[in-house]
Parts: structure tokens; sequence; C-alpha cells
């Protein structure tokens, strides 16, 4: 039976399983759960994953979610997967699970709450929160510098100086992807200080293609969708929440 | 070379990783890093972790942060450890990593900020922080309810099913014991409609004493401090900050 991979790609997490299942050439069938249309809250997707939350995986009679353990599962079974993606060296491995758990408190809770909070929360029926966005603009600044400063030391392109990704640049990097839909000034402000970050997300683009930016084409097409919003100053929040909805 | 670990006790996290060393009879040494003495943000200290965060371990040339990734380094290298810590099957390591995925973002992020905005704050020269309390609050009982109806549904005692502990366990039972810093009557009812979460929480200790009590000594040491200065009324936030510190 096909791996079925549940995901909105949308969500970053889902983007970084996919694009890690075509780059490897892993068969499998992509089945979309649209988290704006609530269809992650559905008893039918409790039955694949109890915390409902995306991605999740199903691959034969076994379930399992959280994208970093998923993307750990499928190194480890399909025997196609490149050594650099996972390395089987506990040292380098270590290593790779260093900077995923770093990043569930830092680049990902920064960067997340920063978009949600200035940006994207009127299509999820959310408030926008200004001193929530205040507060996630700090972790993520912060996490920025320690990508360029600690992560991206050594001597290599990508993070812990290797010169191929792992599963970790293409988290992070689908994580800081998300900064695109922000307005383009405000996108430009937080990455410019960090020229190491943003050869690396290159780095990264480059090493996935075609797959990255297939996958990211609803990123793209939300983000001129928001410019348009944006130039025709329209700043009514019901307004904004129906037409992202519908693009998203 | 002798395994370094570095750590404070009144760290969730460093207690996970010194439990660990112990029950497995790793040999190991101990280093201290107090964190209300700001040790933690030392140079000397930035050489082991540039992150500045406990806790750490040198294993001869080789220096590695982040609990969850240690616990997992830890059970690797190794050989006496146990396989129900963190086995060799694909599919029970995947699960053990999801859940460890999960906990970064739900149980982590709900106990900490609630008992450092309820308690602790002032022994870190913070303000208490009701707001941010109560939302920490509605993270901290999802978690526990997941933790029931999700990590503890199946036949064994602890988490997955398993019947004797994992990392897994470790790592969440630790969090969970900051609870004990708490007024009495908040941690009861917190835990008091888990009956499954407090049966799992003996359970762990059970199967990790006597090294469990022994590092916990210091939080139970801290939580009788704190139940005196509350019978005694003491609401001056620079006097508690004082006497904690002291303590800690």
């Amino acid at each position: 039976m096909k791996l079925k991979v549940y995901a909105d790609r949308m969500s970053q997490p889902s983007r970084a399983v996919l694009i890690f299942c075509k780059v490897n050439r892993i068969d499998f069938e992509e089945v979309r759960v649209d988290i704006s249309k609530r269809q992650h809250l559905t008893l039918e997707f409790k039955e694949i994953n109890p915390m409902r939350k995306l991605p999740a995986i199903v691959d034969g009679r076994f379930k399992l979610f959280e994208s970093h353990a998923i993307l750990i599962y499928l190194s480890c079974v399909f025997p196609g997967v490149a050594d650099h993606w996972y390395p089987a060296d506990l040292f380098k491995r270590a290593k790779i699970h260093s900077v995923l758990d770093w990043h569930h408190s830092n680049l990902r809770r920064g960067a997340a709450e920063y978009v949600k909070n200035t940006t994207l929360a009127p299509a999820l029926g959310l408030p926008l929160d200004p001193q929530a966005a205040a507060e996630a603009e700090k972790v993520l600044f912060s996490s920025l510098s320690k990508i360029e400063s600690v992560w991206l030391k050594g001597s290599g392109r990508f993070l812990l100086g290797g010169n191929q990704p792992s599963i970790a640049d293409l988290s992070l990097v689908c994580e800081l992807m998300q900064l695109e839909v922000l307005d383009e000034k405000d996108c430009s402000r937080i990455l410019a200080p960090h020229k190491n970050v943003q050869q690396w997300i290159e780095d990264t683009k480059n090493a996935t293609r075609p797959h990255f930016d297939e996958v990211h084409q609803i990123l793209f097409k939300a983000k001129v969708k928001l410019q348009k919003l944006r130039s025709m100053s329209i700043n009514n929040e019901s307004s904004l929440q129906t037409k992202l909805a519908s693009k998203m």
C-alpha cells in the first residue's frame, strides 16, 4: 500500500515532508487537508492524527505525526534516501537532533507566531495581536542570529558544516519561507542583516529544485494576493479574511 | 575521558539527563552550572554551549546540547543502556520521536511558562505575568488531557503502551515534576482530573528510584521553602526573590 501524506501546503512542516518525499522519489499519495476549511478538525482526520495537526502519514498500518519524526522515519525506511539527509554516523545524527530540538522553541516559535500575529490571523478567524507579534519578533531575530553564528558556522554551505542538505536544513528553510507572505519591506527588514542565512536559503532551494518551488506555489500565490490587498489599502478584517480564505 | 554533564538540578531537562545517566550506570562527572547565579551566561560556558542553555554534555571532543538529543545520543553510544529507553525497532523509535517533538510545543511550553509566571519569575529577577500564566494554563491543561487520551492510551503502564519507561517518559515526567513548587492546592487542581497521569508519574518514579528522588531533592527543598514563605504571607517580591535565590 502506497505511503499516504496528509498535508496542507500552507503549513510549513507539511511542505518540508512533501518536498522530502518528492526529492527522494518516494512513491506516495498526497492527501490534502485544508486547515482554512477546518478539515483537520473532522472526526475522519482524528483517526489519522488524534492531535489534529498536519502533517501526518499512514504507511501500511503505521500512523505517525510530527514532521521531524516523519522525516526521520522516512529517511530510515526508504533505502533510496541518500545518507546526507539523516546520516548513519551517530555524531552527525546527534547534531541534527540538536538542531531539530532547538528549532521547536526558537525559529518555529518566533516565525510562526510573528507571521500569524502580523498577517495571517484574520484568515484563520483570529484577531491580529501586536503584543504577541512584538514578543515573537524578538524570538525570531534571536533565532536568525543563532542560525548564522552557531548552526551555519561550519565550512560547508548547509547547517552543521554540511556540503549537502539534511532534514534540518529542509525543516528550517521551509519555516523561514512563510516570511514571504509578510509585507515585502518587513520581510527585507528581518532577513537583510543575515546574509549567510539568505545564501543558505538559496542553497537549500537550489538543492531541492524543482520540487521546492512547486510545493511553495501556494505560498507565492498567497503572497501576491496579500500584496494586492495591501496596495488596495483594504484594511477591513472580515473582507481580508474572506479573500484570503478563498485563496488558501 | 569521562563524560561531563553540565546541569542545574533546578532545570527539568537537566534532571532528566542526570537521572538517565545514574539509572543506566553511565560513568560521568556532573558539572553544576547555577542558573540563578547566571553561570550559564559566562564566556566559559559559552564554549560548551553557544546557546547558553542547560543541560549540555562533553564526551571526549564531542559537545552536544538539547536534552532530547543528549538522551538519544547516550542511549546509542553506551552499550549498557537497555533497549526500552530508546528501542532499536524503527516503528517504536519513530513513535518516541513523535512524543518528544510534541512535548516541545505542548507540555513543556505549558508547564514551564505556567510555573514561571505564577511562581518562579521573582527568583529569576522577572515580574509575575498573570496573562501569560493564563495562556500557559490552557496549553498545560490541554497537554495533560492529550497525554491521558493519546500517549497513555495503550495497555502498558508507560507512554505508547510500554511496559518499561523510555526516554520520553523520563523527559515528560521530569517536566511535570516542576508543578511541585506551586501552591499545593493549585498543583492538585491541575493534576487531580488526570488519574492516569498521576499513576504514570508514580510508575516512572518507581522505575527510576532511588535516583529519581535524589536528583529531585533540590526541588523538594525549594517546595518547602516556598510553602513556608506563602504561609508567612510574605508577598513582597524582592524579599521572595532573595530568599528563593539563596536556596537555589
